[in-house]
């Protein structure tokens, strides 16, 4: 390489590229670390800016700030529109191009309305800061409206909450609308009290939690079903508009619907010219690799890696974690001469959270519930929140909002709307 | 009345309008604060906002919240659009009407381009959440590209950072871009250092402060330049596009500029059918009242009130609360039959603050700048903030940035948008 260092370029700063970033901060490499935000978010508390618990700066760090130390790190804000695999190079929005000697994919994924498009106007998911920000000013309009709607059909709509998909997110998400709904904020309203709200979760399967024991799914139902949820199980949605949802053979008139169900990859696969499950993951060997293309990685939710089941590994943060760092060792070993074996993904457990005092955890033969489970959800999302400002401003949002149930970024931004008329700006 | 308590109409949850409301909240009338946000602001604070130290949910706090205790009163989320002071009625953009027996207007003011609407694309100002997120999101972005733009002269363009209006509100932000573009994030970027930005603050008027006494515009414009901002006077700006802006005779390539220049009352003096001053406020009496028609109070920035040395009061937080009061006071003594004389304004003092560590105060005779000047602007502004949490919150976030010289809400939302090129949605 003519003294020149081997280049690494990383697409994606999100728990698998920003992992591989600093594994790779002080190795022989120069390395660009490129996403189209300027902020690395912490998704798994992205439900809590969704209902107002925390604000988008508490999960949220810019990425130049994490990779400040270090000097072999260069930041770009850009968005990647196409690689050549062959000729090793990315091309960008902005018309920048960048050769690699060394490419990690690690870009994600979106949600998947299974093919209905349309859906996402009326239910928007819960992957940025923005769908988080869409999804709070949704709820709290609906309760503003609700306030003084005088029809009473749609005051119930205005107060039905839905939630689709009985994963983690769509538990949490459901067991948070119900305790801002029908309890933060009902001192507030006039007319409004914790048993006008409806917070309806929907999950096409059997059971919540399908990752989880069985034990664990129906002791996740009857949580949310103490804090007020109605669960709806083995019925699937089948159609959504502004107004309603129709579930199984049920109309159900909602303003308000939150999709948690499904996800697809990033648009990778297309750039890289890889085979792709139906999820849009690209395929990987069992290095992470592309075997067509050697020094090309992909990672995390925009990988289908097989796991020793014979199962494609789940989309969580530990997954891109340890593969984000996996692929990183590899290169170092790689430019050493090493041997790198292929990778192990070391499972360390399932958890969610449902509501403020209740969560279940699977560590495979040990099984918790309830506060204890809770308790240890809050210590380790905040431990693992990344920059030590963010942990103490979590930490004590999250014990400020525990001993108040107070919902303090309860902000509808954006322009003013009626939910009768549009007005005229002033 | 026939035994019907009466109705006391507040149109906007401003300083004024929120400290009447709280006034009559323990007084026999039934009161109905309407807003067309759900959230009252701090604008005092908007500028740390606008330049990433504070997240909006610091400075914001649900109006609903904060009457939540005061059963008398109603919250509304909605926005007037006009007023029948015969029949007292007044009528929203939900179509929803309300009677009123007595009515106070604090409906505030936006930015004023003198006539030029269109540089407010280019040029935003200051006066809501979505102001400031826009702000910081300009800021932001330019940096972003700078790091990576190679044309010289667009680089300059993009680390060229022009605020126009040299009051506080100019002065605080000239300053708090100054420290995040020359300090804060040089540590960050690879190819920015913390003499590649440029920041200047423009005023037309021969000094800045023009409220405050001489001695203390000169503290202010040494203090600015010593944090690296120069400071143009006695030049208007008489062109701004996207690309420039022009200063008397001179063309300042520039990619952010923010308006602090000029303030435009809301549209109550149309509404009311009222006399109005060229800055579109409704000319009050010396009781804050219109002489037509008895029962409506017009306060804050919507209102043109003469002080005692004959000129108008200025658009400050301290008149908007005094008048606020003032009129809550007199309704309530009106319904007990009591006179009420007119509206005193008592002026504590002027004060502006500079970067991190300087103020100006004016209390009449004394006068503060530097340090002092600036550990007091904090202790006020954080005792003012509404609403306890807020308070510790911003509190925390104010030493904390002193500390480290963080801007932990460094954050740009919004769709992505490279400098070069439109992308396709991904």
């Amino acid at each position: 390489m003519n003294g020149r260092r081997p280049h690494v370029l990383i697409i994606g700063a999100g728990f698998g590229g920003l992992t591989a970033a600093r594994r790779l901060a002080r190795a022989p490499v120069d390395v660009t670390l490129v996403d189209r935000r300027n902020h690395h978010i912490f998704q798994p508390l992205l439900y809590q800016v969704a209902t107002a618990a925390l604000s988008p700066a508490d999960i949220a760090r810019p990425i130049r700030s994490i990779m400040a130390p270090f000097k072999n790190v260069r930041v770009l804000l850009d968005q990647v529109v196409d690689v050549d695999k062959h000729a090793r190079t990315a091309r960008f929005a902005s018309g920048r191009s960048e050769r690699f000697d060394y490419l990690i994919v690690a870009t994600g994924a979106r949600h998947s309305y299974f093919g209905r498009d349309h859906w996402s106007d009326h239910a928007p998911g819960l992957k940025s800061i923005e769908d988080a920000t869409e999804v709070r000013r949704k709820i709290l309009l609906a309760l503003e409206h609700a306030e003084t709607e005088t029809d009473e059909a749609a005051r119930k709509a205005l107060l039905t909450f839905v939630v689709i998909g009985g994963g983690p997110t769509g538990i949490e998400m459901a067991g948070a609308i119900a305790e801002l709904a029908r309890r933060s904020v009902s001192e507030e309203f006039r007319h409004i009290t914790p048993h006008c709200s409806r917070v309806i979760l929907v999950e096409a399967g059997p059971r919540l939690l399908p990752a989880f024991p069985d034990d664990l799914s129906a002791a996740a139902k009857v949580s949310l079903e103490e804090l007020g949820v109605e669960v709806i199980l083995g019925q699937a949605v089948t159609a959504i508009d502004e107004a309603a949802l129709a579930v199984g053979a049920t109309q159900i008139a909602a303003k308000t619907v939150v999709w948690a169900a499904g996800v697809q990859a990033s648009s990778a696969a297309q750039w890289l010219q890889a085979d792709r499950d139906p999820a849009g993951r690209v395929k990987v060997g069992q290095a992470c690799d592309l075997l067509d293309a050697p020094g090309i990685y992909v990672v995390g939710d925009t990988a289908h890696y097989i796991g020793p089941d014979g199962r494609p590994l789940p989309g969580i943060a530990p997954v891109a974690k340890q593969q984000g760092r996996y692929v990183a060792t590899r290169i170092i070993n790689d430019l050493r001469g090493r041997y790198t074996g292929p990778f192990h993904y070391r499972h360390f457990g399932n958890l969610a959270t449902i509501g403020r005092r209740r969560a279940v955890i699977d560590f495979g033969r040990l099984r918790i519930t309830g506060l204890p489970a809770w308790l240890l959800w809050s210590v380790a999302h905040v431990y693992f929140l990344v920059g030590f400002r963010n942990r103490l401003a979590v930490g004590a949002s999250l014990a400020w909002n525990y001993l108040t149930f107070a919902r303090h970024a309860r902000l509808i931004t954006g322009e003013y709307q009626s939910s009768a008329a549009q007005q005229p700006a002033e």
